[in-house]
């Protein structure tokens, strides 16, 4: 955090009509299951997606310089809804005209201030699919630097403010462990459960 | 799915005024930011969150057979949310009274039927740090199995229908990949990323 800064602080948390919410809202799904019997689900859905039918990327990116070891950047930020910093890849809405991909490398630019390279998008994936419709998809990325080259510019919209740690690939999980300790951060569920997979495969002893 | 059910299919789906919800809610956090500048932002919560302070706990099992190769059990269900089946590791609420570690062996039980020694419990996790406070850890737990061991029976709850698959580890990339281009079928953010995870430690080039 730079020395402008201070500790966000909430003020007040009130319950929020459906009729007054602009970004999320809640339904009422009443559907027949399995079995022929009558049921009803509440679910949490966002008021924003786009035309592609998906909410968000995410960016697992792999930072490569010629004399610094594979490394990851995370980011870090203020979430309201958990009161607390979490660390998360950069991530975003994709926009209504545009691909996965385009967002992708668009919203990496803007949270970090680099150019990527995609190389590769998966299918689509539920975020929290008891509670929520939100998806999403994980685009893998890919930044070549050179000896020498600065840390660039974010482009941040009004009121965005984003740490961002550079973290080498294998210290990754250990990394998020430590962050988890800490006093009012939590680290995102996908990122964890990556770096968890990770960290799984390496250590393993079953095949 | 076993011979007896249908395909579960939706009715209706309506606004859901927040005074009617009764296990999800929305909420207007009114914060101050970094800056001093006062924002509002929208969030959903469940309403059944216990003295724990975590909402709920997903089990990363392996099951280990004398003559198979090690395996993890994952769990397939109709997701209203979604109105798809996703593919999930499986995972519950923890009770107001329980302890994540007590709550994985529990409801391992419920829908798998079986026993499951936990091997570690995760830091507690952001499931959708943008949209929702919902928070859960990540239990590894291991089953040993025996030579002639049958399937168990489920404990489910009245209007739980939930299928069992056995995938060996080594497919297990492959096989979320393969869900995933199905018809009416998605794969959770968090089980997709921790295998995506371990087929990023297994196939990179990086380190």
């Amino acid at each position: 955090m730079s020395h402008k800064t201070q500790e966000p602080i909430i003020k007040k948390v009130s319950e929020l009509p459906t009729d007054q919410a602009k970004w999320v809202t809640l339904q009422k799904v009443d559907y027949v299951d399995q079995v022929g019997k009558e049921r009803t689900w509440e679910v949490a859905t966002r008021k924003t997606r786009g035309k592609a039918g998906v909410d968000a990327v995410a960016m697992g990116n792999i930072l490569l310089h010629p004399s610094r070891p594979p490394s990851t950047l995370i980011v870090i930020q203020y979430r309201p809804p958990l009161d607390s910093y979490t660390v998360e890849w950069p991530a975003g809405l994709i926009d209504a005209d545009e691909t996965a991909e385009e967002a992708a490398v668009r919203e990496f630019k803007e949270e970090t201030g680099y150019d990527c390279r995609v190389l590769s998008v998966s299918p689509v994936q539920a975020a929290d699919p008891g509670m929520t419709n939100a998806n999403m998809q994980l685009a893998m990325v890919e930044v070549q630097l050179k000896e020498g080259d600065e840390e660039p510019e974010q482009r941040l919209e009004d009121g965005e403010h984003i740490q961002r740690v550079v973290v080498p690939l294998t210290e990754f999980y250990d990394r998020l462990v430590e962050y988890s300790k800490q006093e009012r951060m939590i680290v995102a569920a996908k990122l964890f459960h990556f770096a968890a997979g990770m960290h799984f495969a390496q250590t393993q002893k079953y095949f």
